[in-house]
């Protein structure tokens, strides 16, 4: 096992009603901006039961985070939250809205000139509002993580960022709230978990025991509740078990003191950025062929992969199950399926190029070169 | 799943040579009182250590805290940090020291007048001195939860108390500084994280199926390299895993969600407390009698424990394998081979019943009969 630090205080409130608890975790009379997506919040109710829980606080609300949330939309928030002297934000969304309220979070007391370069720059998060979340999709874990990815449309960029000082406060994780998500949705969600789980699991042999425990736990429970919570969203248990898997499965536990890979993701995110794929997409189709150009790297972790979540007795047949499995989600897992083809890698290369990202993966081995045959494979 | 509340804020120092990472970790300038136990914390070099690493600050130390920290002891502790203002507490030892530091941390700020209310009539923590431990001894978990279980001497009473304000502000686990431990202890260490884990798991099915995983993948964990870990103590990997596993078992997060038993620690701490048994000894005393007692109330759970832990496929041969895997580790698992007869039954019922634990078990069930029956099979 490495060396590793590990801290992770985010308070989670699990269950059932749990929106109800809320004003008890907001520090009374602290001036509340309640940032929220698209209109699925409003229309579910949600928003409302927030706003309701809230009481008499003082509250304002910046609606209209995007998925892949931009800098461009964000900065309206940070001019809002610091017009209004906000002292505490509450995200109720999903993953693309935790992400921009932790970057408001950070751009809001951030004192240089643009807080861009929190993301671009990593200039260093030295203060954040305090903030939580309420959970209405499951799948990126940023409800019990330090993490973003904020993308800036203009430049074509899509770039992670984070900061101890970014946990949220506290999670209400009401699997309930996720019953209206659609079924697009949730077959993202459930493929999100299943890679991040991947990217810190499936490396080398590292000697950590409960690490690979855990991560193959998560991997079996998405393997099962999977398809049971996408054929019938209204079963409670199903849901509740796949809330749970996504937010371990990118909380910091599994990946403390392991080697971790990521590249997928990073390949992924210029899929997202220049084409416009779903997150969850474009791990779908990432992640298959990335196992495949790396079997030989992978072999001792892939075969446990294999006998461990799948009962398969080969790397690369723990590779197609894999693959059936986002397939069976309806997450498809070709670049064509997408309209994606051979004629748009150049310029996924350059954009890997120009984002640095020219050695990923677990041992760095990852080069241009080897994201071209991956991206060959994925066609 | 059941609704929970989840939060443990304790940041955790994991790996070789952690103890240099101390004093970041203690803010500057405060006052420290260091605890610890008997002589081998001082013996082995880890006190030494700690001192080095705390270089210059303020420290004062309390020494002698004992296994089963009693009442009568800490009061000592109480009264030293109060005298001398200490700021901040630094336990370096076991459970016995880490419990020991969390009712010294409770009690140096209680207003009432005998702290003892803290444990025996649950008056509540409205403040606690913060602390940090250095682990020797892998076992309870007390370094990543807010737990603690503390004796009376004079009155042979072992009750256990807590607060969310008693979660260690940090805790170094450097698996080199266990290297030294006798056999007896690494064997108590082993069944200690193992019954741990039983009382948050084999319990009822409760659609929580994260938390099954997770608890099965700590049982798997200690079966495979407790044995290990016993046979050569200079392996880093083998105890590196054992001293994981062992915070995991009981730092809050595999019996959140779920129903959870403890009848058989209850009775355990009887045992200890009138007959002097270690912690874990009374434990594999208790444990697989109670689950033969329980067999078919715990059937369904103990059929899963059976298949997913031990391979096998029938309830009875679980309890027998887990008796055998107690016994392998050297801590043997009949009242008699530490000296108890049936004579002692009637007063350890007694001693349950003055301490008000008469309705035991994840279903309330385990009643004084229940518990009496426990004790005759475990002769």
């Amino acid at each position: 096992m490495q060396n590793f630090t590990f801290c992770n205080p985010t308070k989670i409130l699990f269950g059932k009603g749990r929106i109800q608890d809320l004003a008890r975790e907001i520090p009374a009379g602290q001036r509340v901006l309640v940032t929220y997506g698209g209109g699925s919040a409003q229309a579910n109710g949600t928003l409302d039961e927030v706003r309701g829980a809230l009481g008499h606080a003082q509250v304002a609300e910046f609606g209209g985070i995007e998925p892949n949330p931009s800098y461009e939309t964000l900065m309206g928030a940070v001019k809002l939250a610091r017009e209004s002297g906000t002292e505490f934000l509450l995200a109720v969304g999903g993953g693309s809205v935790m992400d921009g309220t932790k970057f408001i979070a950070a751009a809001v007391p951030y004192a240089g000139e643009d807080p861009w370069d929190l993301v671009v720059r990593k200039a260093p998060v030295k203060a954040a509002l305090p903030f939580g979340t309420v959970l209405t999709l499951p799948a990126t874990g940023s409800e019990m993580n330090s993490g973003a990815v904020i993308t800036r449309k203009s430049l074509g960029t899509k770039l992670p960022f984070g900061s101890p000082l970014l946990f949220p406060r506290f999670s209400v994780l009401d699997p309930c709230k996720t019953f209206t998500l659609p079924p697009r949705q949730i077959g993202n969600g459930v493929v999100d978990a299943f890679v991040h789980t991947l990217e810190q699991y499936l490396t080398y042999p590292a000697d950590a025991p409960m690490q690979d425990e855990f991560s193959e736990g998560i991997l079996r429970t998405l393997v099962r509740v999977g398809p049971k919570t996408l054929a019938d969203p209204g079963d409670y248990d199903a849901r509740a078990a796949f809330v749970w898997a996504a937010t371990l499965a990118l909380n910091g536990l599994i990946g403390a003191g392991v080697p971790q890979d990521w590249a997928t993701h990073m390949i992924g995110h210029e899929l997202t950025a220049l084409h416009g794929l779903d997150h969850a997409q474009s791990l779908a189709v990432v992640l298959p062929s990335m196992l495949e150009e790396r079997l030989e790297a992978k072999r001792a972790k892939l075969e446990q992969y294999a006998r461990r979540v799948w009962g398969l007795d080969s790397a690369s047949g723990a590779i197609e199950a894999t693959r059936a499995f986002f397939e069976s989600l309806g997450v498809r897992t070709r670049l064509k399926d997408y309209g994606v083809g051979a004629e748009a890698i150049p310029a996924l290369l350059a954009a890997l190029e120009a984002h640095g990202m020219t050695a990923l993966g677990e041992r760095r081995d990852v080069t241009l070169d080897v994201s071209r045959r991956v991206l060959e494979r994925a066609l």
